[in-house]
């Protein structure tokens, strides 16, 4: 296992033959061809995909093969078919329903967010307790109150939850959409959750986090001019 | 002469010989003794840590002996001490002041996002081409015009942008802020930025790719059942 991802990231079935930092770079090989796409390039080959991205041809090449085979030496990738396989690999060649739980700031933004719609994913309902936004609507989507979170899930075969709501009710919130069913959360609560892995997988956006991690990148250059 | 390293910089590692990964999770683990610090807890251990995080107590007395001494064997760490010591590893024992770089609804999320002004992050201006929101305050911050960039920055004193612009204008604001001096660029734009390292250093968040990341890791657990 690659050791450049917290513990409590995507616990792949079978870590041994792919490693979740694979998996995750497929996305943004997928970003690219996409960007390609839509410039009318239609075949690249891995050392100009790689320069496009600052990574190694190797690298991708070896990404690639842990999934399958693509492309075809001295020509290179087709941009469609390549896009269109990861986009199989990684599942997002369906839509999914997305749940929303916390309508503040951020929420509100994230409903709005036009990455989400654009690669598949739709809101389908959002809960919060605030009376002043319950019943109203956000994207679409009915704002349900937060009590109703048991009764209103079952009723939509929804998968995936983002909760955008303040680390000290993200724990007992990310338990009670375990039990409902929900197998995905994208957590934006800035706390790690503790939930049986069995169950529900955490994905983690701690955005002052990332903050931080910038903030020390230019620090340690600074340190040493 | 002898050679000392100079006396401003007495304990800090080699940013070289430092793993990304470390320096990463030494903001997960600032998080969690924050946490405990509010729930009255002066002292733990790293097995305790460890166990909080999901992450092993061997991984937490490995990272965090990259930059220094820290506890005592048997008695654990004070909570308080350790805290700080972060704070001033990962530069944030220090009030940062950010720019941002497009004030639509995510902009807006981000700047009143929380968890930044908690860290000590504060928005000092931000930039727009929208005639509607150019002169508007948005929290305490002046939005200007995205032309006036060039003349703005350098009167600000600033090192960090938040870029939260459409991919096809991410490349162009990213080389035109490298050029007024910002030394670090959180990107929520979904392209992967090229800018001369020595210059600059940026920070993808790209939050359909976080999605994507659990969708596969859910379909993967799925397909193992």
């Amino acid at each position: 296992m690659p050791t450049d991802l917290p513990k409590n990231q995507p616990d792949d079935p079978n870590p041994q033959l792919v490693p979740v930092a694979s998996a995750n770079r497929l996305g943004i090989y997928l970003r690219e061809l996409e960007r390609l796409e839509k410039n009318k390039i239609s075949t690249i080959n891995s050392r100009q995909l790689g320069e496009n991205l600052g990574l190694s041809d190797s690298q991708i090449r070896r990404d690639l093969a842990i999934f399958g085979q693509f492309g075809r030496r001295g020509v290179g990738y087709s941009v469609r078919e390549l896009a269109q396989s990861i986009r199989e690999i990684l599942g997002i060649n369906q839509n999914w329903g997305v749940i929303l739980i916390g309508v503040g700031n951020l929420g509100r933004a994230l409903a709005g967010y036009r990455g989400f719609a654009k690669n598949g994913y739709r809101l389908i309902a959002a809960f919060d307790n605030n009376p002043t936004v319950v019943g109203s609507k956000l994207a679409d989507a009915k704002v349900h109150h937060i009590d109703s979170l048991e009764k209103v899930i079952p009723t939509l075969n929804v998968q995936l939850a983002i909760l955008a709501v303040p680390a000290d009710t993200a724990q007992a919130l990310a338990i009670r959409l375990s039990k409902c069913g929900i197998q995905g959360i994208l957590n934006f609560a800035p706390v790690t959750l503790k939930t049986p892995q069995q169950d529900v997988t955490c994905v983690d956006v701690d955005l002052a986090l990332e903050l931080q991690r910038l903030v020390f990148a230019v620090v340690s250059r600074d340190r040493t001019r």
